[in-house]
């Protein structure tokens, strides 16, 4: 068969990566630096992202500035606050206690964002959300890869978009897709954090998957 | 360091993987059968992805039953002629030459929905469209560890969303994120089908990324 050709070790070696991924944040980044030699590495991988027409509807902003992490902070603190407003009584305390950004910690901020198209694009004219879906594989992309390079990346949502756009200076046109800090770890927590706090809880898979209706499980009741 | 460490040579075979998948249309699908087992290991990819707030807003169907299949092909063919709508003259016939889909063609079809969480969500308060870009990771997870199990992954993106949901009886509330055709591959094409065939051409890198500021390039303007 023409294309490379996978071992059942291959496929165990990526499944070992895809559950190994944590979303990171400050308190488990180190100051070690990112070298812009594993940063080509990172781009490299969103660049081999599947992209809807070959839209490749991507561009990437690499932050080291003390400056710009700062004003991108203070984004987030306004946000957060905002945050932690719609959430309840111990809900809230339990929120306000979460670490939930890597901002000034990580030594690398990577912000990904979407440029949409000049006319049609293959593959868009019934969804129009599938250039961004586009970027968001791209950003899944760098997470794997990071990953793989021992490489910690926490993505950061409470932001508000268009702040972040006029910080970088992006055109108008170009919407954030992700905001992600990038650096060494002092560890890979075994679960995502909000699973061990059990600020929610695992989903059954049998719950989850279903075989050409919606009325009919594809596993059984009990697995 | 706590948590799995991987070597040069893992990260190699990740960056093969994440290079040579490709999108499968039904010209390159065979007959064979995709196991259950299969199945429920590209279940489980999606299930390591991330989601935000832990908030895991993903639902599956898996399509064996020829007629929902056509069904959707149905939709499929309807949407892709409006599509052809947007194009014009050369870049229309271009168009209506290529084949965008595998829906018959492949053994398997693999629905995936946003199942919208009630109430505020982590990390969903100020981007929305959070919870959308977690099932998207999802769907990546399933087609990079599809390709390291050597199956062909294609996603078809010009459908009704509201009509996909309506022949596979999905509540209201849920959205079709991706609707994937999976199977075995006569071959991986070394490049995206797109690229050989010039519909767009491959973006520089060098244009692709900037340092701080989009005024100022990471890399150098020639690489």
């Amino acid at each position: 068969m023409p294309g490379t050709f996978f071992s059942a070790e291959d496929a165990d070696l990526l499944e070992t990566v895809l559950k190994s991924r944590r979303d990171v944040r400050g308190n488990r980044f180190t100051q070690e630096e990112i070298t812009d030699l594993e940063l080509d590495k990172l781009i490299d991988a969103a660049l081999y992202g599947p992209s809807v027409g070959f839209s490749q509807p991507w561009e990437f902003v690499i932050i080291r500035d003390p400056n710009i992490k700062s004003a991108i902070q203070e984004i987030f603190s306004q946000e957060n606050l905002k945050a932690a407003d719609q959430f309840q009584d111990q809900k809230q305390q339990e929120y306000l206690r979460l670490k939930l950004e890597g901002i000034s910690e990580a030594p690398v901020n990577l912000a990904v964002f979407y440029n949409p198209m000049n006319g049609p694009v293959l593959g868009q004219t019934s969804m129009k959300e599938m250039g961004l879906y586009s970027v968001v594989c791209a950003v899944q992309n760098i997470w794997l890869m990071a990953r793989a390079m021992n490489i910690g990346v926490g993505w950061v949502s409470i932001l508000d978009p268009q702040k972040v756009n006029e910080i970088l200076e992006l055109p108008e046109s170009r919407r954030l897709v992700a905001y992600l800090c990038v650096g060494k770890v002092t560890e890979f927590a075994e679960l995502p954090e909000l699973e061990t706090l059990r600020w929610e809880k695992r989903k059954h898979k049998a719950s989850l998957v279903f075989k050409d209706r919606y009325d009919s499980r594809f596993y059984p009741e009990n697995s």
